[in-house]
Parts: structure tokens; C-alpha cells; sequence
């Protein structure tokens, strides 16, 4: 009998017929005895419906009171959640946030949890019925209703699996699970058995969209354990956890593109102490959010340099105000953006105690000569910036460079480091090999 | 400056667009320095949309789990009134029903009000808010979420009026009052300046739907005046109070038809005690709602009588199931039952002190050449049963009589008792002295 957490997103709860499914799920762990506390999101569409409701009223809703409509959305999920077990004869008890003892700041349409007290979800429990937990909603101490923003139902589900110490946290979407790239562009990603709580995050940061960094953060400050998996089929899903010893064995655990990156270069300025942190607490100031920065060392008695760096595409322009503003007091010569870049992500804990990654990548690109706009390292990271267009031809070259065909760790067609620091890649099978046989 | 309550229905609130009328409204009071305390329904539709997805998971859905879901529709309404309030500039705050205090029984669906605490009400109406109360819900001592069952919403606003103790509480509907009797059938029915709590108690409970008998019976038993006003104009509505020695002037304060009466006929029923207990305990277990009764005394030696009484016309069925099964141990000889039953009903608090209704109203149907099947009187009402076929006639010729084409409570064109004991009735004005003159 184990203690199990189990949170369901949108799309798993989009109808009463989806909802059944999920209560079927939920009855196959309690009738094998488990303990079983689900949290839920809004029906799919629900959510929008509700906002375009409050937009209908006025155009920047006040965010109290929209936290007040919104939470309507997890509590009718609750209720229907709760009486698709009763149908199938299983006892089972919803609650809200506030209910679940979820207590948040203060902070309407974006709260952080503060506490939880599991008092009632526990009687709940011993009581011998399911818990059905809203998710993405809490209460602050002075009783007003709260919610946690986007990813908050992940949230909800990860905070009440610390809090009541379960033993496992099963997180339901749509996807089987974490790739090693997104298979709409590599159809031969594969899904991952296990990653790091810090390779997950690397990989959300770089563009890969199965989870919101914040929950992962949680997860990983509370050392709780959970799995992403699929409620359309039985598959097992990717456990996401804290990093072992044997995970370094693999060098690269995914690749990943962020096809929403622009890039500023600024020409022409002076080398000087307090040039660049002028610049960018201008535009830190602006709400722009700086990822890459590069500049290079100037030369000669007025030396000057080229300074570049990466934002998000949608704020390239505010980028432009920040920067014309400033010309005149900084003193550079010219500014040059480009819109349409993209960022290519490797990422692996096992990189910490491999080198030669970087040079492995650089070549695997000039091999398909792309060009190398940019570059950042991490520990468990190595990021370029190339031109879009060839984003998508990057990615797949580094996939296969990194982690090839064949998903399993020792597999044959993956780049292999050797002992004496060479690198080998073993070929990439022929298409056919994916195919099953018909024989 | 006063203390108002307010309470708007589903229809006033069925879109984005009249709860911005509501919001208007509630800004009139506000900008001339009242404080007001807005109870709102959930927006027309949206219950039945509710049930509807419930039913979609269970045929019967379990109670704790209807009022977690019912409890939503309410408090979208809230938070998109308070919305509202505030792109007017008027600062507002909503509360669901646990939060503005108010602690019911545990009777799922049909939850008791059993005490409200306004503490955070008054805070906020102190801070200078408009409060927005969720109408229909209310909370357990434990926390369960609980709803009031059918016109909770009015409970919920008589209730808050008396807890806060406030100068006004204003129902707002889709009419404009309590009139005579119901215009759909008699076009030149008056609006009621005020009509005492018994008189309201007893049109409802014969068939006329302003509110519920239980909200009546609250405002009552906690003395608080309300008016029924239309939320779609400026008219006053019609005043609900305490009976004044002023009220009984009027004789009639009103006339109503319940269109939904049946009658059964038990003949050759023995005339020995213990019979009609029998009869009536029996359907009384079968949960049938029997309204009037009526039993002769027998005569001989063996006597025997015929005993009739009325109940829903749904109820029939199940009534003449319970009556078959009593045929040989009671021992009577035939049953016939009338399934088109109406109950005409005339009721006013000046009844007390005024004889000679009952005589008036058989003379009045007599003319009209109506049978009178049954008849009952309590203090300030008298119902007679007529077949439904002659139904409205009878309600239009008694209107008539006893109150008139003329709406003032001296006006000519009624009935009026002499003191003499005679009654003298002013002659019908042409319908065209209802006309605007154009002149």
C-alpha cells in the first residue's frame, strides 16, 4: 500500500467522458489498496471561457476578484471528479484549495505557496476515501482565495506530495513523458526512463515545454520524486529526480531548440568600466529579459569592442527603445538586430565529468556548416545561437550526434567518448530498421 | 446614509451585460453614501448547465459533491459583479457564502441557515467596499461547502439583513411586485403597495411564485421588512411586512389560482374511528402532500360516508396506488378521482375582522354557473375547488368582486361591505377608461 499523489492537467479532465477515465485510473490504484490524493485542473477551455467572460467587463480585471472566477474552474472539476468514483462505488471526498489547507502570499493571479496543512486531507485519507484536491488554488492567511499562475496545478500536486511525504507523484498529460528532443522535429526522440531535476530544468529554460521551471524547482528544493506520464495509454512515463552517480554515464541526456530568440549587436562601444552594466540595467529596468551576452575585449589607446546579446523575440522591439535612448550617453557607432535566431540546448549532468563536448558540437555543425553566432556553457549545459532557418537542421544533427537512434544507454548509435578522448559515432541506421517487421 | 441589502436573480444577472446594469444600480446607492450589500444568483443557465454535466457522470449525483459544483455558478457572479463595480470606480469585494460568515446544517442540497457571523462583512462595508455576497450557499461548522435548495438566494439576502440589521433589503426580480392576482390571466391585476408576511405566505402556498414560503417565513420570524422591485426599472416594487391594524381595511389584499390540483373520492367509506387516520397515515409515508380534506358525518346503523380530498396532480398516481392497497382492510366501496382540479384561492389579513367573504364568493360563482367541489378556510384565506375547465373564469370573476378595476384601496370599482352586513359592488368601468386619454 503506498501513498499516492496523481495530478491530472486539462486536456485529461476536457469532458465528463475524459473524466470517467480518470476515475478509472484512480479506482485501479485504490482497489489494489493504495492511498490515492488526485489533483485537478479546470476542464480544458474552461479557464479562457472564464477570462473572456471578465474581459467582457472590463479590459485589465481587477486580480482579486479574478482569482475568484478562476477558481471556480478547478472546483467544478473537483466536484465531477469526486462523483465519476462515486459512480464506479469508490468513496472519495473533494476539496478546494483553500480546503486542502493550501496557504499562498497575498500575491492575486501569481501566489507562492507558503504552507500547507494536510490536517484534513489526512483525516480524509485514514477516513479510507480519495482526496480530489483543486488544483492551482490556495487561501491566504487572511482567507482570501488565491491562485498559483501558470503550471500551478503541477504545483499544487508536487507541494501536497511533500507535505504528506507520498511516495510517489505522478504528474498526467498528454505526452508519455520527457524526450531527449521534441519528436514533432526528431520522430526518432526518444522518451527518456529518468532525468535530473537540473537537466529538466535546463531543458525547460531551452525551449522544451512539459513542465513550468517553478514546479520543478519545488520539486527539487523538496526532494519529492515524480513521474511524467501519459493518461491516454498505460505506458510508463520519465521519472524525474534527483541527480545519482549512475546518471552520469550518460553524457547527454537532451537536445532541445528555443525558436523564439532575437539577437542585438551594438558596435562600436567604447571598452570601458560600467558601459555594460549601464546597458543592461537599462533594459533589466524596461522588464527585458537578457539571456546571452558576449563581448569581446577592445584594443589600442580608445579601444572599442562589439557587444551582443540574446532576448526573447517579442521584446526585441522594446530592446531597440531601451538601446536608441541610451546611443548618445554610452557612445556606440551602430546597433544591428536579428530577429529570426534560434537557440540549440545540450544538455546532461553527466557533461560535469566529460569534456569535449563543445568541440564535438562545433564540429558535428561545421559538418553542416552552420554557423555559430553564439555561445554559452553551463555545468550541465552547452547553448549556441544560430540562424533560424537552420534551427531545425541543428537539432537534428546534434540528436544524432549525441543520442542517435537507439534509446538505451549503452546503445550502439550514439556518439561514444573512448578513454584515450576520441569520439566515435557509430553510423545511424537505415529508416527501415524503425520499421516493424512484417515477416 | 443607510445599510441596504440587495438581491439580484439569475435573470437579472443572465449575461455580462445586466450584470453591468447591477453594478450601475448598486453605484446609484452607493454615490449618494448608503452602504450596500449585493447578493447576487448564479447567471441564468448556468445551474441547469451544471446539473447537466453532473448528470452526465451519475444518473443521481451525490449531494456533498452537487452543492461543491452548484456552489461555482454563484461565485462566477460574484466576482464578475464586483468586476464591474469597480470599472465604474466603485470599490467592491465578493465573498462566497463561507466567507461572508454563514454556517448551515449539513443537509446537503437543502442546507438550513443556522447562524451567520458578519464579522468580515461589516470590516469591509467599514472600509468603505461594497459587499458581494454569493447567494444560496453557505458552509458547515466542519467546512463543507453547502447550498440552501431552491430560493436560497432570497433566504440568503433576508438572512444577511437581518444579521447586519440593515434599514433595507430590496429583492430584485423580473417584476415589478406582489400583484392582486397573476396578470397573465387577469390583464387589470394591480401591483401591491405592501402586503403583510401571512398574506405573501398564503398566495404563495396557493399557487402565485413571487418567492419562497421559506424565505417569507425567515423575514417573518426575524421581522425584516423587503420589497419585491423589478431590476429592470425605476418603479417601486411592493413592500413585505408585519401586519398593521392599518392593513385590514383592505379586505382582499389578493386572489390566486393553483392550477395543479387533483381530487380523489373514497364512497362507502365506513364512519368508525381510526378510518381516516389510517387512510392519511398511509399516504402521508408515501411522502403525497394532501391539501384539503373533506368528510360528511354517516347515518344508520351501519353508517357510511364519502371522504375526498385534493393533492398535486403528479401525486395522483402514487395516491391511488396507496388507496388500492388499503381497499379491503378499510373497507370502502369505490374511489373516483378528478385529475383537472384548480384551487381558487382570496386572501387578506382584513378577513379577520370582515364575515360574509365566503357567503360573497358562492354567490359570485354562482352567477357565473361554477361549481364549488370543495371548500376550506384558515383565518385570513378561503379556497375553493373548482374544476380546472373554469378555473380562470372563476379567478377573473372573484378578482372582480373583490378587488376591482380600480387598484387604490378606496377605490370605486370593487366590492365593499356595508354596515349593514349588505355588500355593494360598483359596476365594471368600460376597459377604455384603462386607456391613456389622448386628448
Amino acid at each position: 500500500m503506498a501513498l499516492i499523489v496523481q495530478k491530472y492537467g486539462g486536456s485529461s479532465v476536457v469532458n465528463t467522458d475524459r473524466i470517467k477515465n480518470v476515475a478509472q485510473r484512480v479506482a485501479e490504484y485504490r482497489r489494489r489498496g493504495d492511498q490515492v490524493i488526485v489533483v485537478v485542473s479546470a476542464m480544458g477551455g474552461v479557464t479562457d471561457r472564464l477570462i473572456s467572460l471578465a474581459h467582457d467587463i472590463m479590459p485589465v480585471p481587477t486580480e482579486r476578484e479574478m482569482d475568484m472566477l478562476l477558481a471556480t474552474g478547478e472546483q467544478t472539476t473537483i466536484a465531477l471528479t469526486a462523483m465519476a468514483l462515486h459512480a464506479l462505488n469508490i468513496s472519495a471526498i473533494s476539496l478546494t484549495g483553500a480546503q486542502a489547507g493550501i496557504e499562498t502570499d497575498g500575491m492575486h493571479t501569481k501566489a507562492k505557496i507558503k504552507n500547507i496543512t494536510p490536517k484534513q486531507v489526512h483525516q480524509i485519507l485514514d477516513q479510507g476515501h480519495v482526496v480530489i484536491v483543486a488544483g492551482f488554488q490556495g487561501q491566504t492567511r487572511e482567507g482570501h482565495i488565491t491562485t498559483l499562475g501558470r503550471g500551478g496545478s503541477d504545483l499544487t500536486a508536487i507541494a501536497i506530495a511533500a507535505a504528506v511525504k507520498a511516495d510517489l507523484c505522478q504528474i498526467y498529460t498528454d505526452v508519455d513523458g520527457v524526450y531527449t528532443t521534441d519528436p514533432r522535429i526528431v520522430p526518432h526522440a526518444k522518451k527518456l526512463d529518468e532525468i535530473s531535476y537540473d537537466e529538466m530544468l535546463e531543458l525547460a529554460s531551452s525551449g522544451a515545454k512539459v513542465m513550468q521551471s517553478r514546479s520543478v524547482e519545488f520539486a527539487k528544493k523538496f526532494r519529492v520524486t515524480f513521474e511524467v506520464r501519459s493518461s491516454l495509454n498505460q505506458n510508463p512515463g520519465t521519472i524525474v529526480k534527483e541527480e545519482t552517480a549512475n546518471m552520469e554515464h550518460i553524457v547527454v541526456r537532451g537536445v532541445s531548440l528555443d525558436k523564439h530568440q532575437a539577437k542585438a549587436t551594438l558596435i562600436g562601444v567604447p571598452d570601458r568600466p560600467g558601459v555594460a552594466s549601464q546597458i543592461f540595467k537599462a533594459l533589466n529596468e524596461a522588464a527585458v529579459n537578457v539571456d546571452m551576452i558576449v563581448q569581446n575585449v577592445g584594443h589600442g589607446t580608445n579601444p572599442t569592442t562589439d557587444l551582443s546579446f540574446t532576448v526573447e523575440r517579442t521584446d526585441l522591439p522594446k530592446s531597440r527603445e531601451v538601446i536608441d535612448a541610451l546611443a548618445t550617453e554610452v557612445g556606440f557607432t551602430d546597433i544591428v538586430t536579428q530577429e529570426e535566431m534560434g537557440k540549440l540546448s545540450v544538455v546532461g549532468v553527466g557533461m560535469k565529468s566529460h569534456s569535449g563536448i563543445a568541440a564535438k558540437l562545433f564540429e558535428v555543425l561545421a559538418e553542416e556548416e552552420i554557423n555559430i553566432d553564439m555561445i554559452s556553457t553551463s555545468e550541465i549545459k552547452l547553448s549556441v545561437v544560430v540562424s533560424l532557418a537552420q534551427g531545425e537542421r541543428a537539432l537534428k544533427a546534434a540528436h544524432d550526434a549525441f543520442i542517435g537512434w537507439n534509446s538505451s544507454p549503452s546503445g550502439s548509435g550514439r556518439l561514444r567518448k573512448h578513454r584515450n578522448g576520441e569520439w566515435s559515432l557509430t553510423p545511424k541506421p537505415s529508416s527501415l530498421s524503425q520499421m516493424p517487421s512484417t515477416t
